[in-house]
Formats: C-alpha cells, structure tokens, sequence
C-alpha cells in the first residue's frame, strides 16, 4: 500500500508536498520520498528515507528540494520483499528530458515485462514492480507524454494510480478498473494530486473531484486537461472496498464516499445481522471506532471507550525482556477497568487477519474484568490475498483462509464471534447492487484474470 | 505538572521505569529522567533528558542504570521559568548516605526557606522549588529517613507528591491536603509507587491502594510499613479536581475514582445543565471525548466524530511559510466534512484556558460546513492561577478572568456557549458536599493560605 | 577523485569493504558505499551515504549488508555537478543477472554514448558518467562478462578503473593508459582489490601485485585471471603523476612506486634547483611533509614543524559570525611561534591551486614571527584542468593559468617562490625518460585526444 | 586531566569559548561544557555534554547560552571514576549571587573537607574532587570574592587551576606549586584565561602573560587586577613536568617554556645519552615527533616518518569480529613498507606506560620489514602514580614499576632500548638545577606530603 501526492505550481511545493504525504501517512509508514521541480537551475532534486515523513526530512532537505513543483510518495512496503533502498518517487533522465513518478498499487503482470525488458537491454535498479512503469514510458515513442503513459498503460494489467512529472507538466492517471484512489484539488491557482482528500483538507486546497477510473488528468499551465486510457474503453470499474473498511483515513472522501460514514453504517448494518446480548460497545481503537458507533447506535447499547489508545504509539519502543504479558497491545491500548469490569462487552473490530492481536484484546479485555466478550467485524472474513496493492499476508497466514468462523472465536477465545455479510458490506458502502467495488479479498473474484502471477509474501506486521 | 514513578527490588527495575513513565507521558513532555540503585557498585546512576522519555532513554542508557531499583520523572515544566537543564530525579550524596528524590506539585514557601538555607552557605543547582527538599533532607537530624521526611515536610507550604529513594528503602509520602495522587502496587514480590494506575496496568503490577493524603509508605525488603507526617494531623484532603477534569489519563483511576467515568458523567451533567439543540454531538479530541459521549447520551443526540486526531501528532513538524489558516490546529485535528455538512453541532471540551485554540476549533468546524456550533466545556470556568502544581497561565492571560461567558462565546465566534457549574462538577467526581476536592482554579478558594507568595509565570502551551 | 575496493569470499566481506574504504578515505570524503553479495538469500544488498566512511555505516548497516563478498567506493564528487543522492556503487538487475559497479576515473566521451543510449529508450538515474558502463554492460551481448565489459570499453575513452561484481566473481579493470592505481591483494585464500596498497595493509591482506593497465582481473572460486583489454593492445601508459605528487596516501605504494619515497626525492630535487638562504624547513601540513624533509636534508637545513596540523578537524565546525583573522586556516593548522620568531622560513608544499591558502599561511608564518618566508612547491605550476579523474578548477580559477611565477609570489606575498621542474619531477617519480606519467595537469599535453568534450567545473574546495 | 577557559567581555563570547575548548581538546575529550553570563536575563546558563567539543555543542546551543562572559572546560575523566553524567563547569546559586567554576588539577585531601561538609548538611551532586571547592566558596564569609577564594584555597592540599565566573567578574587561580599552566591574554579590549596559548593563538588573542603559581587572578570592568594566595607565601613553585614531556600542545608555550622545543631538546640529550648504531630515526606520531627529530639531528642519522597517522581517527569506529594483527593500532597508524624494509630503525616515544602499545609498534615495525628496532624514550621510566591530576594507572600496571629496563625491553620485543635520565629530562626542561618541576611520576618525589591518601584507579586508555 501506497500514498501518492502531486502539486504543481506553488511557490512552496516542496513543504506542501511534505505536508501532503504527512496527511497520507496511515497508506505508508515505511519510507518517504519527494522530488522537486521547477527549479532555477532546471534540475530535478529528489530526497528519499526510511521511516516516517517527519523524520525523513529536515528543514535543511526541504529547502534543498526547491521548486514549484513537487510528487510525492509514502510506502508501506515494496512489492518483491522489504528492500534496503528507498525507491518512489523515480526520477530519470530519458531521451525526451527528465521524468519523476509516483505509483500506488501493483501490475500483475510485471515480471513478464520485466523479463521481456531486460532481455533488451534495460537494467533495473529495485526489485518492484513500479520501474517497469518508467522504462515502458523512456520507451514509447508518442511525441506527447499523455500518449506515451497511454503506450505505456495498455502494457500493464493490474491496479496503478500514477503521478508522473515532466518539465512541463503533470500528469495524474487511474487504472480503468480504480482500484485505488486519486483526487484532484486547486490551492491559489495551482494543482494539486492526493490519494486522499485529507492531504487536500490539511494543505487548505480545494477539492474539484475525483479523477476517474481509466482517466489522465493533465495539468500546466494552461491549465487541467482530462483524456481516457483508449486500451480499455468499456473496464468495469472496481474500486477496493477494503480501503473503505480499514485503509484509508476516516477523515477523507474517496470514490465519492464518506470513509466515515460508510463505516458508521457498516456498524449498523453489522448490529442488524449480529446482534448481542451485551451490556456496552466497545471499539477496538482506531479502526474499529466508527462501527462500533454505528453498532452502539443500531443495537440501542451504549458506547464506551474501553480500551485506550496510546498517543504516543509509532515511536521506537525498549521492550522488557521479561514477560509483561501482552506487552506489545497494552503499549499501544489500555484498558479502562471502571469500564470494562462485571460488564457483557461487544468489541467491534474492522477485520482480523491472523487472529493473533484479536485473542490478545479479549485476553485483555478479560484481565480488565470484562464477563463476556462478544467480538463484531465490520467486514466479512478476509480470506484471500490481495494482487491489487494491499500487503496481505498468504492464504495459509489469513485465519479466515483455513478456520471457520466458529473456529477462528475459539481460537480468539471470545464468547461469540459475528462477521458483517459480503451484501452488507457492499450496502453499507452504498452499492446495494455489488458492481461497484472489488471485494476479491473476502470471495476470491479476482477482477483482472491475471492474479495468481505472482503471489504476495509480505506481511502486515502485527495484524 | 509533573510524574512520579517507583520500583523496588525488581531484575528489571530501569526498564519498568522506562515504561511506567511512558505510561505518564501525558504529565509532562519536556523532559524524562530515572536514578537506578541496587546495582552491585553500589552507585546510583543517574540518566536526563529533554523530551519525551521513548527519545531520551536508548536501549544502552537503560542497560547502564541497570539495578533492581529505580525512580523517574516526567517533567511539564520547571516552576521558575523554562531552564536549560533538566534536574529530577535528583541525586545527592549526603552524610547519611545516597538520596534520589522525585516531586510533583509545587511548594508555597520555597522561596523563603531556600534564602534561609542559601545564607546557612546551601548552593543551589537549579531554579525550582523541589531542590528545597533535598537539602531539608540532608540537613534534617533524624536516624530514620522516615522521620527526617517528616522534619523536611514540617517546614514547607503546598503540594508534594514524593518519592526519595536509599540504599535500603524507597519513600512515598502525599502532603496533608493530598493535591496530586500516588498509588502503591506489587509486582512480583516488588513494591510500585506510580502517580497514576496506568502505569501499573501498562506493567502488568497489581494496584494494592491509593497512598493517603498525609501519609508516608516505606517499602523495602521487609515489605510495607505505613506512617503518617504528624505536623498536620487533622488538614482536610483537598485533592485537585482538575486532575479529573483534564490532566490524568482516562484510562486511571486516582482519588479512588475512575477518571473515564467521571468525565462521562460531567458530560451527562453537563447536558442537563446546558442543553442545546442540535443535530449531533461532536468531541474535541482527545480531552473532550468521555463528555461528549456523556452529553450525547444524556441528551439523546447521536455522538460524532467530528475532528479526527492525528496519530503522527507529538514530532517536530515543519511549518509552511505562507499561511495555510489554522494550520497548527489542522495539523492536529482533521475535520471530517461529510459529517460536519449543514449539521447544527454541539461540540464539547473539558476547559477553555485562552481561548485561541476554542477559536479555531469552532472555525474550523464551520469551515467544515457546520450550519451552528454550540461549545459545551465539562467544568466551570477557568478563573484562577494554580499554586499546586499545574502550569496555568497568568490570571491576565485565563479568558474566563477577564471576559464574561458572552463576551467569550462572542470571542471564539459560537452560537452558544455553556459551562457545567462548580456543584455539577463536584457532583460529577462524586463529592456532592463538594468537601474533597481543591477547586481554586474556578473559585479562587486557595486552601493553604499562602498562595500569593510567588505567582507564576509559566503558561500552558497553546491552550 | 574516489576510491575503489573489492573483496571476494571473505566471511567479514562487509566489514572488511568498510575498513578498506576507511584506508581511502583521503581519495573522497563527499559519499560512501558498498554492495554485498553472496548471501543465503542470493540478494545484492546496497547501502550508501552521505559523508565519511565512519559516519556512513553503523554496525546495523554492516550487518544488514552481510554476505561474503563486496564492493564499495568514496566519492570526492560527482563529475557533472554536485547531486544530492548517492550513486555508487551501482547495483542493479540486468538479463544476465545482478551486477554491481564501482567506478573512478572520468570518460571524456560519456555524454555522447550517453546520448545515443538514451535515444534507444535507456533511462538514467545519475547525472555522472559512471552510469554509460551499467548501460553498455547490461546491452553487450557476450556471454562471458569478462567479454561483455571488453565490449563495453571499447566504447568509452578516457580514465576509468573499474570493479564490477556479479554472482560468481569479481572484475577489476584498468584502461589502457593506466591513468588510475588498483593493486591486487590475497587474504585468507580470498582476493581483495583496492585502489591503494594501504587498504591491504589495514586489513592485513597480501599484496599479490598492481592490476597493469589495459589489464582484465577475473577473481572468482577457481582463482585469479588475467586478460587484456584487446581494443588497445599497445597503447602508452601514462599512469597519473599527481598521484604521487599529492593525491595518494603516504604510505601507499602505486605505480610500482612508494608514494613517500618519491615524494622525498621530490622535495631534494626541488632544494637542488630552488635553493633558499634560510634557517629552517618548514612542511605545510600533511601533505608538505615529505617534500620538505627531503628539502631539508638535501639543503642541510634544519627541518621543524612550524605549523601543527589539529587532529580533531575534518568534523563540522562553528565558525564565529565576527572575523578572526585567517580562521578556517587557523582551526586546521596552528603556527608554533617559537620555532617561527625572527626565522628565515623556507615552507614547502605540493602544489598551489587557486594561491589563496598560500597565501594565509605566509601571513600566518609571519603573523607567529617569520622574518622571511621562501615558499618552495614541490611540482611545476598547476596550469591546467585534468579531464581523467582529478577534481581541479577550471583554467580560469588555476592561479599558475594566469599568472607568473612572480605575479604569483606577489599574490601570496612571499619573498620568493619556486616551483620544481617538469623534468625534476619525472626524474624524482623514477621516470626520467618522462614516458610514463600523465602531466596534462602541468603541461597541457593531454593523451586521449578527446579532453576538450566537456570541461569540468567542480572545485577543489579550500585550495 | 582538564582543560579550562575563561573570557570575559566579548559579544560572542560563547562560540568563543568554544573555540577555545576546541584548542584545548588534546586536554580532555570525555567531555566538555560551558557556562555562560551576562545575559540580558542576567541568568547563567550552562550547556554539557559528553564527548569531543565539537559533538558536544550545536549552533543552536551556543546562541542558547548567549552573554558577554563564558568559561568551560574539557574533562579527561572524573577523579573517583568516571561517572555517567557531567559536572564542569559548576554553575551555583549562593547567598552571594551566582557563581560558576572550572577545575583543573587535583586535590589530595577533598575527601576530608568533603565528609566534613556532609556532615554539617551539604549535599553533593558529583563524586568528584571539584565540588568541594564550589561548597568552601558558598561558605565562605568574605566580602570580597577574591577572599572567599583565598579562604577556600586555605583548606585545600594540591593542583588546581581555577576559574571562578560570577555576576561582575571572572577568577583565575593557580595554587602555590603552580602544578597546572594557565595563561592570560587580551582580545579586543576584553580579557582570556586559558590552560594553553593554543587557545589564545586559535581565537586571535594577544598573551599578556601566564598567571603565576599561587596568584590570583581578578578580571572585571576595571581590568586585571593581581593579588598572592597568601596561605603558602613561600611554597616552592613545582610545575608539571609531564606537561612539557607529553600532555601540552606543541605549539603551546606554557611554564614560559616552548613545549615543541622542549621536546626537541629532550630528543638531541636522548641521542647522547642513549645512542644506536641505526640506519633511519622514526618517530611515533605524534607525541613522539618533535623528540625524534632532535634525536635525529643529534645522531646525524635521517629523519623518516615511518608510522603514518590517520586523519580520520577520533570517531567512532566498528572492529572486525575476527582478529586482524594489531587492528587497534593499525586503524591509527599506518607502517610505511618502502621507508622501513631492510632498515635498522630507531622509534622514538615520549614514555612507555603499559607497554602493550609499544609492543605493537615493534611488531609492526617489524612486520613492515625493519631489520632491527631501537626503541628510546625521551623521559626516564615512568614508575609511580600522580596525585595532581594527570590520569596515571596504578603502580601495579606501570611496566616500569615492576620491571627493570632490561625486562621491558624483552617484554616489548626491542633491540635495544634508552630512556632519558632525570638530570637529562631537566636539562632539555631548561632546569639545570632541577627545581622547578615536580616529577614525582618518575621519582616519587611528591611535594604536598599528602600523596598517599587516596591512590588513584583511573587508567590511561590503550597506553
């Protein structure tokens, strides 16, 4: 998973820039990086670490950077295993001037590519599959750029919401399915691209829309220009409801959806389906907040914050040696015991993917007093890995994948265990008719035909 | 405002400190130290820093306290202005051997008993008013460290909550009126003195009892033994309601109460005493949020979160040069439009301290599309500097000193404005007799009567 | 100017990569890294920065890089303009596996192939020259590598030492004309190659002997092997003599030659043909010291360390806002008055570049007492630019491009100045038929008959 | 050992100080601190770190400490151990007004003074000697500072050279024996105190003059004003000898004397003394220099640097897991192949503590193929402990202590070694007489008759 940010045109680009992936920071902890346009002496500058946008940059590397142009990229972890090296935004030198690129999402099809590239000649430098993207565009031959990221489009299958900069422009593309998300704001007369409408709200830009699925945005001088990717005119669009249950910021509108609301009503619906005979709602911090909410609200139980959640999480941390038991959850939440103690306590999650942090909250709950612990999940079960650009882990880590759902409460230890339905979910998010969303990683109905290429072994840490 | 934290005879007692004032972060920011002892030099070794305690503590810092005994203490700011150097815990050597001594709250008198001591040729090393203590220690005459803690309290005015650590023995005592709280509890056959439970929940100790207004616990190889300071036998507790109110955890429960619990109901008396029509309930992250969901529930309307926190809050964070409006208060707190839209909003907060914050927040709201803001604050307003421990800001500089509640509500530009009054308050944390609590901070009633010797001038950050 | 080290099947390759770049330290002080390889995971691991050697690595780093065998390089910097990323060695995925280069020297026709590269659709991540052999080695068709870089610098002229990795061995290159070192040494049965003998002696490998020009280095599990570099069967040697003049380090021994031996012999030739009625020899620290002893002894005058170096420069330094006389000159070196008071000085160095560092050491030589100072250079007048890999100024900036020798005296207010002659030079360099060396630097006969292609601008900083 | 500095009256009188420091690192580089004063808040205020000046202070931290007056100090280790925190310069708050000190040298009956001081109340924060000065200070009566001073100097036994800041003007003491050097200079109209002339030489500060032993020093608005310790109106001046031998910077005049000089002479008096029948004279950088130049000279035998230095050494550096030969020493210094092979060599030191150090450097003298190795040292065997603050082992670890010259010899592998006589190290000292200096290191000629009373732990690292 990825955040991508993109301005163009403003006198302080490369601070907006690192304000905007600041607010894209949830899609991307791994690494950061930006590089920087518009400068006097014509030079791209490109800055990159590991590690959290506010770390990653100084006052002294901003105004380094330069510019009144500015892309951006936030990573949660490489496509083709952890590397050393920080990798997004590209930034090259090709035979039609200088290019940068941003990329969120992940090409199925990429090692073909690949393979087919270097047998010509082409070396890469990162193990991911975002390069391939950068050699096809150095390749075609169209005059415009527009057209080039068309040649280079109808090469790939997969999901990719690109920014590629130029001298004289950028450029903000969605694959025709839109999988992921990408925005297009203004701020004092210039452009300004963002996975998330957060990143807009934060920088004080104005939304115009989205861009659309199958759309190249072009924006200069003159202004913004709207083209389609000709190589698949008539694509269904997917978007990835999983970004509405739990990737993206609950604060920030995309695919024309409040993330907030669409999880208040995920909430609801879930306390329709799943009800329990319990005294109060809990949400598991922060994910879960929202449908617990709307759980509360449906289910007429009132809500509590029973488990706290640490502000100062995200730092390093000095672990004991010895046992603390559940050290690591309780580092992060605390449990209230004046909340929790002799009460029947619903706990509303939005997904569980190993199960292992699941049986450490009830543990928890428990330890605080709780007398019965009824977990909810605001999404079906996950089962499936995602080819689309969310680090899942393998079908044998997914608990889903291989126990049932009375299975997985056993195994989480909690007095009753409830999913949220796929025609639930898919309602919740506003679809009733379910052809709006993907939801390949709850049924396995991959969108692309192209999915098993290339199996996923990342892991999400900790989930 | 400051943290104190203790641990006696454990195998990993600098890494417990370490994490028990993680767990009291929340009382002070500005700077972190721990004093190990029982290390087999039988020195004890001192560690300080500026910054929050994951910054200043390395793995390697931890592993040269080493010890099986250690006090810390988290620092808000230093009574006597912003030094450069940080200073508690202290570590002295006297003629009656080793001493580490950490304090929170703030003594009445020191300026006067430390002139007299400076003439008697003490030298002091720092501006505060917790150095007084270690030089009454060291010059009290008493064989037993518990008399000579007793022989030091007999001569100064106002609020301690110590912790002083020997080579055979740790000491917890509260002053008479019992300002700030100190619980004792167990770990392992090992003793714990911590300001709040949270940082014996975070350590998985068992909460044993609040230690008493007036009283001195010894905790040492044979176990606990309690006394009480004599020269004020019969002073009537008086325990800060704003520790309640704002500045403990939530998730803590001190004077015997829960502080979750007590804000939640503030919240429900709060929409008794000031109701307000509106359409839903919005809190101001994260003090706001137990009397939101209490004015929610008590007035039927639905509970939203309105402005959502950002995680990534509490780093250095480079600002734009250009003004982006309100971008401090952005950079903490996103709006969620969707649903803010064309709302009449009640939005609660447990205090208004200048107001400016206030300000921006009921902006920011409208700047979200809210139809009407109506603020609710869950205590009485703040009209009086604190001589006890908390770093408020001058009289001149409280809203609530100078201006009406019109003329403030007329200030932070809302449609309404509705403080919860001095008996709701008390009735809220559980004292209808309004006979526990210390409430100068609303009402001026100092209970020492010695208050007016050193006004202070340090301010609360941004508030 | 850089520095190159390889090392092949070695269980510490990556610490020992690390200690061998800390012996060149003096050949680049801009950036550091190293590539390792032979890893159970079959990975090239990369980790470079910015900086010294020490400051670049942490034993995290090194161990992260693991493996068997390595390469690394310290950059001076980049040819093409200072850039704010790291670039070698370069590692990257090719279609005939993962490769990894080092590079030092300068192709003096890298912007042409550079050219034509990326008209065929090749992209660059560096501005530098260095990046045209990843290019032509990842296109060159040969199965065997050796073949493949025989391809590729039969395309490039110019100065270039080379070390190439790849998964079953290790390359090293010189060019034809041998203008850069690079030795070959043996440790533990494993192969190490290095630009300077004084990297096999930190780490207390055997000297094997000098790779020689035109000559191809394959080390692998079966051996060492050698081939030559068809394109320029006979061309001339012309190793660099400013090598020996100032840019090796002392205690290396290249050319077949011991830097500190030559570097005497300069300093006595130069007493024969400057002589000066003086009383004492005075080096500027370090790189005057040879040369002046042998000044010294050849003139019979006594020699005397008149100006200290300090030890602790070479670490950033606040300077003081208001002027101290001669102050950065001050802080690196400090004048001993009561070796200087009421002396006639003869002080020698190696070369004067722009003349205003000349220029304050007379004034502090006389500041600290000199009656008279005689400034003694021990190489003829620096009158042009080097385009093989020396970082010098361009014409404009070289003092000696535009001045006399007495205009120059005048400049750096010295009462007399001479320089040594072409011929002594070669002659004290063991090459008195003057057909080995490259002296373009001092006489403007450059050898590859392309040096006028792209001028060089970056600056000797300080000089 | 420690270094002091002092400067009173300058606008940047902080980042002078820390230029000063800066020259006076060679005298301490555990750590280093400053106090700062006359400051528009007319506050002192202090900045200490660990480590090497330049590390210990940032930009942000010199402007921090403002004021018009500063002194600091550098600190090799803490008499008593060495401690985890720093402690110089002191910076108190007494009865009388603020005051700050600096310390070098060491007192021989602090633990007296300081049982009896505990005992009347006072605390101490360091384990140090030092801090007994600051508490006679606050304790003492006198009006007049200069007499408090004097009062305090009355009941101490031993070296110290103190600094003394407070509200109006600044101290400079040297006790009666005058152990430690400090000198007086003049910059702009405001006035310096510092261990050295390389501090004064450094930030471009005229010398007026040394302060004498038993002087006491007054600088203020008035300008300098001389007065005489008189509790030892006759005590025999005894300076440090081991100062001029190897702990003073060679271009620092101190004692009146010309260190580099000094060490030349002591070199040419070795040579008739201790003469070999040898083919080259190599000195071990860089204490061993000047010394082997006067060797050199005397013999009539070449002068060759033999043993390289390495610049970059001071850092921090990661040691290879497995042993190569000697790495300790050849990180530092590097043997010259081409210098050294086939040569009997003299190597010239300043002393031998251990031994190991030496030994290694025959090893590799060896190793880089000398046919024999002279070792002559230019002062006579170090056999006893010093009890005026230069940091010696105990006796038990002096190889000279145990062993006879001829077992030393054998124990580091030398040919043939020489020490210089005491008559011949006074000589070269210009002391014919042999009563100006203390040199008890190689006599036991203690001259307080305090020596024994608390026998020093603390060890010189590596040598």
């Amino acid at each position: 998973m990825c955040g991508v940010f993109g301005i163009w045109s403003h006198p302080e680009a490369a601070k907006l820039a690192y304000l905007g992936l600041h607010a894209l920071q949830h899609r991307g902890q791994e690494a950061a990086g930006i590089v920087a346009a518009g400068r006097e002496d014509a030079r791209f500058v490109r800055h990159l670490g590991r590690g959290l946008v506010a770390d990653v940059f100084t006052e002294d590397d901003l105004a380094a950077l330069g510019g009144t142009h500015a892309i951006g990229h936030v990573r949660y972890s490489t496509a083709g295993g952890t590397g050393t090296e920080n990798t997004q935004p590209f930034s090259v030198m090709t035979s039609k001037g200088a290019l940068a690129l941003a990329h969120n999402g992940n090409l199925v099809n990429a090692k073909e590519i690949r393979d087919a590239l270097e047998r010509e000649g082409a070396i890469f430098s990162t193990p991911g599959d975002s390069e391939v993207f950068v050699h096809l565009l150095a390749r075609a031959r169209a005059p415009r750029l527009v057209d080039r990221v068309r040649e280079a489009a109808a090469q790939v299958v997969g999901a990719y919401t690109l920014i590629v900069m130029h001298d004289s422009g950028m450029i903000g593309v969605r694959d025709p399915q839109g999988f992921r998300p990408l925005v297009l704001g203004e701020l004092n007369g210039g452009y300004v691209l963002a996975s998330e409408t957060s990143a807009l709200e934060l920088i004080g830009a104005k939304l115009i829309r989205e861009v659309k699925p199958g759309e190249i945005v072009s924006v200069d001088q003159h202004g913004v220009h709207s083209e389609r990717l000709v190589h698949a005119p008539d694509a269904q669009p997917r978007s990835c409801i999983f970004e509405l249950v739990y990737f993206a910021r609950p604060d920030s509108s995309i695919f024309d959806t409040s993330v907030y609301e669409a999880r208040v009503k995920m909430g609801q619906q879930l306390a329709t389906e799943q009800p329990a005979d319990a005294d109060i709602v809990v949400p598991v911090p922060d994910s879960g907040v929202p449908a617990a909410l709307g759980f509360a609200e449906a289910s007429g139980l009132p809500f509590r914050h029973g488990l706290l959640r640490s502000h100062y999480v995200g730092r390093t941390f000095i672990e004991p040696e010895q046992s603390i038991r559940h050290f690591g959850v309780k580092l992060k939440l605390g449990p209230i015991r004046a909340v929790l103690e002799g009460k029947r306590v619903v706990v509303v999650d939005d997904s569980i993917v190993r199960g292992t942090t699941s049986r450490k909250i009830v543990a928890m709950l428990r330890g605080a007093g709780a007398k019965e612990v009824h977990m909810r999940i605001s999404s079906p079960p996950s089962r499936y890995p995602c080819f689309y650009g969310i680090d899942t882990p393998t079908r044998a880590e997914l608990i889903a994948a291989t126990k049932s759902v009375e299975e997985i409460r056993e195994f989480i230890t909690a007095d009753s265990l409830g999913y949220l339905s796929e025609s639930g979910l898919h309602l919740a998010a506003g679809d009733p008719d379910e052809e709006r969303f993907c939801n390949a990683c709850f049924t396995g109905r991959y969108t692309t035909g192209r999915e098993l290429i290339e199996p996923r072994l990342v892991q999400i840490d900790g989930r």
